[in-house]
């Protein structure tokens, strides 16, 4: 199992929001909906064995599940829609029991601190971060969780919440990227076999 | 220079394309945007050194360059605009001789086999292929231009030019992917520079 959270600082929390405007009416949903994309989709099917947890505004986290999602695009808009209908449900989310709104979109009434506690307790988490360890240096990760930002950085707090539960710190490259190509990049690092190659070991021919 | 080539085979040709439905009253323009997005945005800034063009219904090309492109944002609607902005000037483009619609936004009145013979001039032409050899095997690609098709295969006479030209084949990875997330993966293997190690060299440590 793979797992990509996505803390969106600019995110709607009800569904009130223009699907024709993305990028500005609805804050800066188009981040999180290139997010699931590239976690989910491949040219031909879904990755099943992800799952994707956007955090909207510290307030709802819907959760994006490979194994069941259905009507599940790669363009921005309709994953906009499925947030949407993600929030017109959301009285329904009571306590930590989510309301799935359709298949494979759930939404739960918690935040960034509760969707990290319970990733925790899956998987490995991996923090990106300029100042990690090269991604090709790194042992397997087993049941990885990668944690990113949006547009923009992580608050103070999210940093210390993270920091507290991160096993692995890595850097994908040089060139500082958009949380939907860091995933795009972490998911052909698993894809490839690089992580869970030893440290050292000879990765040519 | 990195440049990368999207054949789109759904594409608009005129500007009488709604922005609000770009997966499908404009064909699918929302593929080719993301695209763009791929070769040219980074978090904190525009790749100068890369250039991407968008070949549409092969009748025009759309050339966005990192070097010169402004007003250009990650999201799909936006990066549409400026290719609606490009079609709208086309009556301007004469010949061989782009119009250049807005900054770094340049049409041209010649498709995907004009577009592959001014490419080939510049670069290695990289096809991405599935029997391609694997990209952590391939030496030094000086200039390397990347071809690829959007949501559907190269057509039969678009792979007989592409084999033509092309001086390499490449794999990315045991996944098939979208044309985006190749774009964004194979900048990741010329980042972090393994493309531009030796055949068998040891990439850990």
């Amino acid at each position: 199992m793979r797992q990509f959270v996505v803390v969106g600082h600019d995110a709607p929390t009800t569904p009130e929001f223009p699907l024709d405007d993305l990028a500005g009416g609805a804050g800066r949903l188009d981040v999180l909906c290139r997010c699931v994309s590239a976690a989910l989709c491949l040219s031909h099917g879904i990755r099943e064995e992800t799952r994707v947890h956007l955090v909207l505004d510290d307030t709802y986290t819907v959760v994006f599940d490979g194994a069941t999602v259905r009507r599940l695009n790669p363009d921005e808009r309709s994953t906009a829609a499925l947030v949407r209908g993600a929030l017109e449900e959301r009285d329904e989310a009571v306590g930590h029991e989510p309301v799935e709104a359709s298949p494979g979109v759930s939404l739960y009434r918690f935040g960034f601190e509760t969707t990290l506690d319970r990733v925790a307790e899956d998987g490995t988490v991996v923090e990106l971060h300029e100042d990690g360890a090269p991604v090709v240096e790194r042992p397997a990760l087993a049941d990885p969780v990668f944690v990113l930002s949006d547009h923009r950085a992580f608050a103070d707090e999210e940093t210390a919440l993270l920091d507290a539960v991160a096993d692995e710190r890595v850097r994908l490259g040089p060139a500082s990227l958009h949380a939907n190509h860091a995933i795009t990049v972490a998911h052909n690092h698993l894809d490839t076999g690089r992580f869970t190659r030893g440290r050292g070991e000879c990765h040519g021919a």
